[in-house]
């Protein structure tokens, strides 16, 4: 499984008005905050691995909260990680066990996420708290074969609801939120 | 709060007999498996902690997994450690995230626990693969005023079903676990 994900700045309110005229379906809408931890005995950003909890809010509803390890790439050409993620049941208890192990809880990304579907594609919009506003068009397909034409069709999908493909922006939440401290 | 607990090695269907007899209350059966994690970047042994993943299946009802994180003695007298825990969906996949962060797994002591209420103690029975048959009888107190009374009461209980509280052995279960393996 192959995952093609294009993320763009944007206008949210702009978006949200032309998804509605082109009747997408709104899906859900979740207040996620992700809390990323540095390790003790490795550098996460040197070996390109995560270790987030994630604490997500339908809603309607009760809060569900997940510990994650995200692999390096597999490969350049996919952008495929390895991704293991359980449900955990209280988030600030499994923070209080990672700091006594010595995991430093490095930053923490709030967003509000909207998520439509629209013709085999989920467009995400996220608010993001001292970040800005973006916008995701993402899809999966079986193999690499279908990666070309998917990206296209993401293209497509930005393009009708106003936004600019060359916008892109390879860049994480976490490392927006760093780069915007950083810039202080 | 302040826990006083006494284990003695134990002939389990003796002393079922005898809390039968002595009208004790059963309150619950369950299998215990607890795996122990070594760290990367710390000797657990040396530090007096331990990271555990416990999964607990009761006789009826579904199993459930904790995460368990507890800190060195908090001082000699009271036995007191913290000990932070919380529910996780599942134990295999928190295994695969903390195997790859570089936490092995130690040990897993696997056990049949039986648990009865009597005169204000718990009484668990417990039958440890590999390791042997045990009994531990406990209570909490509120204070350390009240630890010795406590004691002596764990003492008489032990003594009504048949135990011997010269025989109590301090070492945990993962400990006679590692002590046996060194024996082979």
């Amino acid at each position: 499984m192959y995952e093609v994900e294009i993320k763009v700045p944007a206008d949210l309110e702009r978006v949200r008005n032309r998804l509605d005229e082109l009747g997408a379906t709104s899906t859900d809408a979740v207040v996620q905050a992700d809390t990323y931890y540095d390790a003790p005995h490795r550098s996460f950003p040197e070996t390109d691995e995560a270790l987030r909890i994630r604490s997500e809010r339908p809603e309607r509803g009760d809060e569900v909260t997940r510990l994650t390890y995200k692999g390096p790439l597999v490969d350049d050409e996919s952008k495929t990680r390895e991704e293991i993620e359980t449900a955990v049941g209280d988030g600030e208890t499994v923070d209080a066990i990672l700091t006594k192990l010595g995991f430093d809880a490095a930053a923490t990304v709030r967003k509000d996420r909207e998520r439509f579907a629209f013709e085999g594609y989920t467009i995400t919009l996220d608010s993001v708290d001292g970040v800005g506003e973006y916008v995701e068009v993402e899809t999966e397909v079986e193999d690499e074969s279908g990666l070309e034409s998917a990206r296209e069709g993401a293209y497509e999908v930005l393009e009708r609801i106003g936004l600019e493909p060359s916008d892109q922006l390879r860049t994480s939440y976490l490392g927006l939120l760093l780069e915007s401290r950083s810039d202080d």
